[in-house]
């Protein structure tokens, strides 16, 4: 018995979400079928997260354990080959067998994506959240700063039958940056609740709207209810970057 | 009578081409559609080319004259609106009533992206030509500069009934450069062949794959044959990046 660890990048506008679903194409379906095809059958599977429909991965990881002898460089071509053009395999390795994709890990980096411009781009549809009023980028990276430490994420995440227990969450690094037309927001924290990105971005856009606002996040923090953070921002800025194990 | 000039950004992996054509979707076709819902119906559009099945445009004009009065930004916003997302107006203004989105360019700038990788990358699927084997960008861009300055193209071009007559065109730039994995060919003249940057980068292709043949783009312009130069890259690499005119 082999434990394998598998990293993937995909566009999640083809795909809704990562996580099996009845009636709708999903990443972990067209990759179950991909191993299915080569190996003959596919094991459990478990993935580092679940991603919500029209989220983006520039790397996703799940395990796998399989009886199957064939070496890791080929298993990728193999698997790149039957996955659609949406999906990419980026690498595969062997790790130990209590390994778990997603309670391994020590942390995730999400990325999201503004394009701050009145104007759409035909290349960045579905890739990027579209805003269309200035941003002032530097006073959002001054308000993500407040993200930043432990805290209790109740206000910034939509209450869900499957989080249960400890809403505390640790943000080590929350930035703010421009590129042009575009602004990208990068977090890296030990843990994500459900939405908690996209309300954190929701938030500072909000903030970017109403500057006297400018400030308040601990505020909201306090409140402890999703009602006093901004709203949820779309599901198309946002990308798993980096999934963080301990590994050799 | 007004003549206006539009420009247009479209990403080509969702359009057979720029010209309206039976039973495919193409960019002019939706344009028209979008004119005609504003304005009731749709002049005659001159695009600036003829771009394949799959070619992407950063900036492409077209001109088309009307008796309509809508200002020129209202009308950017109510196309964006009548567009699908995958074209969008970049900018109206008014021109001279001789002015002809073909017949008056100066020039235009093509890029053509290359994602040299040996592992596909989801995003940039339909968006850049995948090339897994190593890329010499130093002598790809030696020997584009045997493109630069005027030169007979019938080597390098797809025979066409549509083209008649002279195949000399002026290159005044021909550059290649890495960003990481991604190798970008710019190519700047007054006029372009049918099929001719795509022949001019798969022809940079195979002689980076034939070392040997490093210099001898001159002795293909020489031949004047289609079957001395190199296979024609795919489509999905390539933007037209600017069209030049000497407007005030």
């Amino acid at each position: 018995m082999r434990n394998l660890l598998i990293t993937i990048r995909y566009d999640g506008s083809a795909f809704h979400g990562w996580q099996v679903q009845n009636n709708a194409v999903t990443v972990q379906e067209v990759f179950q079928k991909a191993v299915a095809e080569i190996l003959g059958s596919c094991p459990d599977i478990k993935g580092c997260s679940r991603t919500d429909s029209g989220v983006h991965a520039n790397m996703f990881c799940l395990s796998m354990k399989t009886e199957h002898t064939i070496p890791c460089e080929r298993f990728v071509s193999a698997l790149n080959s039957h996955l659609p053009d949406t999906v990419a395999v980026l690498d595969v390795r062997e790790v130990p067998l209590d390994f778990h994709a997603r309670y391994n890990a020590l942390g995730k980096r999400y990325i999201y994506k503004i394009h701050n411009s009145a104007v759409k781009d035909p290349f960045l549809h579905g890739r990027a959240h579209r805003y269309r009023w200035k941003i002032d980028d530097k006073l959002m990276d001054k308000n993500a700063q407040d993200f930043v430490g432990a805290h209790d994420f109740t206000s910034f995440c939509t209450l869900d039958k499957r989080e249960k227990g400890d809403f505390t969450r640790t943000v080590s690094e929350c930035k703010v940056r421009r590129e042009g037309d575009m602004i990208y927001f990068s977090v890296t924290a030990d843990g994500f609740l459900y939405n908690m990105v996209r309300i954190m971005v929701g938030t500072l856009l909000y903030i970017n709207e109403h500057p006297e606002l400018s400030g308040t996040i601990p505020d909201m923090f306090e409140a402890m209810n999703r009602d006093s953070a901004g709203p949820t921002a779309p599901a198309c800025g946002l990308y798993l970057d980096k999934v963080f194990y301990d590994l050799q």
